[in-house]
């Protein structure tokens, strides 16, 4: 399910690393050692609303959600998923699933424009791709 | 589809007006002239994620979402849509339906956590009730 005329919003591109294509949705780990954090952004060009998806694909959005949402608890356990879908500043729909830890560093406000990114390093990273990919295949249909 | 365990969250009673009892969903009015917002509260005892829910449930609170954003857009033109389940402070599961315009009082921020509600006065929080509901009827399955 790809709209051959997409692709990925640049800021997207900057602030991310590629996870997994689902059957829907690219899933994209924020580089942000602050918050467990992926972004899942559907393949389909030109569109900034989840009502722009057909029920179908607003289906599947939600439940490739759950399917990332029980990736990254399986990773880091967190007290409370924190799902969004603003689009105010990056207009290419994307949905944000954040696990959130009481006391972290933008507790309790939302983690949407709340200081700056500390990227993972690259071994850090690398180790935690991997272990996301393997999460979202044994949490697979 | 009511949970007869199920209470209101106090917060959420006191910065909100209810607007309509949805099949599974309370919806309720933000009590905040600065946006054009909707809460939609399941009425479901104990829960605070989505994944709590059912898969039936699920789907049905996305369809309610997609109900009352048609709802709010048929109102209050907006240039963007704000959904977001957060839960870090009322914990019982809630999601926001938040009709952002360019320049609003948060822009590009997200609305939760930025400043004070400026509360409706009494005739205009009642004639935007009523139109609420009569959007909400007509977008109706």
């Amino acid at each position: 399910m790809t709209d051959r005329d997409f692709a990925l919003d640049p800021r997207l591109q900057n602030d991310t690393r590629h996870v997994a294509s689902l059957a829907l949705c690219e899933v994209l780990l924020m580089d942000d050692t602050r918050f467990p954090w992926l972004v899942l952004v559907p393949r389909r060009a030109g569109m900034s609303e989840i009502c722009d998806l057909s029920p179908d694909e607003q289906a599947l959005l939600w439940r490739e959600v759950t399917l990332a949402s029980q990736a990254l608890r399986a990773l880091a356990p967190f007290d409370k998923l924190n799902l969004g879908a603003l689009g105010n500043i990056v207009r290419q729909l994307h949905v944000h699933v954040v696990g959130r830890r009481e006391g972290d560093a933008a507790w309790p406000s939302p983690v949407w424009g709340s200081g700056s990114a500390s990227r993972y390093d690259e071994q850090a990273r690398a180790a935690l791709l991997e272990r996301l990919r393997a999460a979202l295949d044994a949490s697979g249909p």
